[in-house]
């Protein structure tokens, strides 16, 4: 029967119901009504409220999350767990992650402006970037961000320029390319490092940023840093990474007498957005992190220096739905007699460009009603004039599915509001939260006056 | 010489200077300071006046080509040519194009209200969408859009629906698939269609469409509409298309006896962005496209229709280019000895997504000054947190392109801004006009108050 075969990529019509697995938040069920529920919260009383597409993003999960994080990583060995804002931040999430003990990575004055709205510590921050403005960096220091990552020769000049204006000293991490790159299952090593960020290990320059900033009495270096790349679904990258940047740190303090108080091992670790992703689970990802510098910092001889880690999407990412209503449907035959229906939804690649620009893979479910149609082989796509915008490349739907329902597309919490687009003027959707069977707003549906506050021929006419 | 070997897909080093090329605005040129100029204004002033990033659109040269389509098309049978709005609109550019003689092709709501707020009359307006919402569909027969291009069976009924509503006999069109995708030098003609547009030619979908559209009193059929793609540079797509749509024009002639008076063949004529690019001229497009009509309509001996096009991205796309400051300026060693200099500028993927999610490829040049300094291969990448934040992939830049100098990328007028994203809080980049050596807003730069704006917890804290 075709509609039992799995489909690459997505979930199996057997389980066209099921909102149990690891891609949806942990409080997602069906409730007697057959519609999905969040936090207690029916989703189609969230649309009733909100609009659709809506984005729902479950407090409860990104605050259990944040909370296990924090936990695992400072078990093995973290002085602070970074939230990393670029993965979406509001006033609200900003609170909930310092809440739970956690710090935030901006990475730009409009991150920082967020995270200082919500009245975050400056000594929780720690500010990212390969090309900070002049402005912004003033920005942070003027408030008093805690860290603030070299990125580069230039802006040793100009963050400790700013220091001293300040009248500061500055604590700062270098960063250092390693020449590893992970990517969910695989990771590849080289020497080199052909990427923007950062200073390379092996060429020497980070040595030399480092001889530079010692040198600078309105800075004071603290350590390391290292990211290693995105999804990362098992600890082997970190293994070449955590290698390569304590024979960096042993080196350093061997040459310049300088010890590296703090390697800070950034973010990537992965998410489930399909049924067959398997990342390591928190804990798990977090000892075997922990273990790997410890027996790397043992084999050079060096002291244990503090950790950091900037987990982003694995505290929001699985904490984040996509609501969207159906509004047409429509079959397409293709070779060999096959079907496919092509299922069109009222947001689009405005409201997630993953699948259009990473070729990114997503769950979706029927969250309006049960079904027990024949599942058919499916393409859900949103309203934008351009054939590759696609939210889930191929899924099985109930073949009943039709206009008015609403599908929900799994762990949309990271990077999709946050990359979101006005693409064919589309305003961009609301994001509700939900807690305890309540919701509220996160951040309000943008409208289509608020596009047009930036035309200054838009006035009404008369 | 390393410098003066050709890279793949960028301007040569020995042309670093020269910014006479189709990719340009007619109007560019270095002046007397060596600074790029658009319309008589010096980069560097208009970055003075509204800051970089920006988008610098030429009013000039969208009126000349808005002009220029308009004359050729319209020689070659068409009796609208219909601006397509999602490539980028505001409320100026939509004056521009009426003023020049075109219609504006509308695919949602908030494309529909900038049209309207440019006092655009509702007969020159055609509505797109392969899922128009009520709302949309109500908005556009409210204000008597002139033709809505039908996406779906779900369609029929509810633009009928409305209609009869208010009490109107809505112009439609039909969407037909037609197995053709055309994509720059290259095109695939297939009998079916795996794409989430209308209605395929082949399966006899159209023809019942058309039937049942004959049958409502509310709405009132004119013709056929045909889409085969983006970044056209020949006419051989078309030719397979026009034989497809004239010969499903035949076959409804025939069955039901209803004429075709119109056939709108879409857009998607293809522009320069780097020197080998190629495109067919203007003129020599249209003369084509003419030519492969009649000739098909003479073959199966049906009466020539009226044509329609829709062109955007040929009419904005090369009077617009993007200004950026340079902010850091990094050598990395590659294999092979050869060194990559990447150039960190001050915007990125939130202002062109282009890069990153087609591969697109762009010309840049040294905007505030003239330099021949040796070229360096180099990679302009923005500010973004992530290593796919690329401008432009492959280039040769002065070898002493450094902090605070300008940067202009050709050909960004279309798809550019009206994609932008505000990730990692970036507010959009203003768009300013040129013309007669004087600047005005097209759309003011956002600010972080605008993004703040949608967040209910943001109030400024005592």
């Amino acid at each position: 029967m075709a509609s039992s075969t799995a489909f690459p990529g997505t979930v199996s019509a057997d389980s066209i119901n099921d909102v149990s697995g690891s891609v949806w938040p942990e409080s997602a069920k069906r409730n007697a009504a057959g519609a999905l529920e969040i936090d207690g919260v029916d989703v189609r009383d969230a649309v009733t409220e909100f609009a659709s597409p809506l984005f729902v993003l479950s407090e409860t999960e990104v605050r259990s999350r944040a909370a296990r994080y924090r936990a695992a990583y400072t078990s093995a060995g973290a002085h602070t767990v970074y939230y990393a804002a670029k993965a979406f931040l509001s006033v609200a999430v900003a609170r909930w992650v310092t809440e739970e003990g956690l710090g935030i990575d901006v990475a730009s004055g409009g991150e920082l402006a967020i995270a200082m709205r919500a009245g975050v510590p400056g000594d929780r921050l720690l500010m990212h970037g390969n090309n900070k403005s002049v402005q912004e960096i003033d920005m942070a220091i003027n408030f008093g961000v805690g860290r603030i990552v070299i990125d580069s020769f230039e802006e040793i000049a100009r963050i400790a320029e700013s220091a001293a204006r300040h009248n500061v000293v500055q604590k700062v991490l270098v960063r250092a390319t390693v020449g590893v790159e992970a990517h969910t299952h695989e990771f590849i090593a080289t020497a080199h490092e052909d990427q923007k960020f950062g200073l390379s290990a092996s060429a020497g320059t980070v040595d030399e940023a480092v001889r530079r900033i010692s040198k600078l009495p309105s800075l004071t270096l603290v350590g390391l840093h290292s990211h290693i790349g995105s999804q990362i679904f098992d600890a082997a990258g970190f293994e070449v990474a955590a290698r390569r940047i304590v024979s960096l740190a042993q080196r350093i303090y061997d040459e310049q007498g300088i010890e590296i108080e703090e390697i800070n091992l950034g973010g990537g670790m992965g998410i489930a957005y399909i049924e067959g992703d398997d990342p390591l689970d928190v804990d798990a990802m977090a000892a075997e992190i922990g273990e790997i510098v410890a027996k790397e910092c043992a084999e050079a001889g060096i002291p244990l220096p503090a950790l950091a880690f900037e987990p982003g999407r694995g505290i929001v990412g699985p904490a984040g739905i996509t609501l969207y209503e159906v509004g047409t449907v429509k079959r397409v035959e293709l070779d060999h007699d096959q079907i496919r229906t092509y299922v069109s939804v009222d947001g689009g690649m405005s409201d997630n460009i993953r699948t259009a620009l990473y070729g990114a893979e997503y769950t979706v479910t029927l969250a309006s009603r049960l079904s027990f149609a024949e599942p058919v082989l499916s393409r859900v796509v949103g309203k934008h004039c351009e054939s590759g915008d696609i939210v889930v490349r191929d899924c099985w739907l109930p073949g009943d599915v039709t206009a008015g329902d609403l599908l929900a597309v799994a762990a949309t919490g990271a990077y999709c509001r946050s990359m979101a687009s006005n693409y064919n003027q589309l305003p961009k959707p609301a994001v509700a939260s939900t807690r305890d069977g309540a919701l509220a707003t996160v951040l309000r549906r943008e409208t289509i006056a608020d596009l047009l506050a930036l035309d200054p021929y838009a006035e009404e006419r008369g």
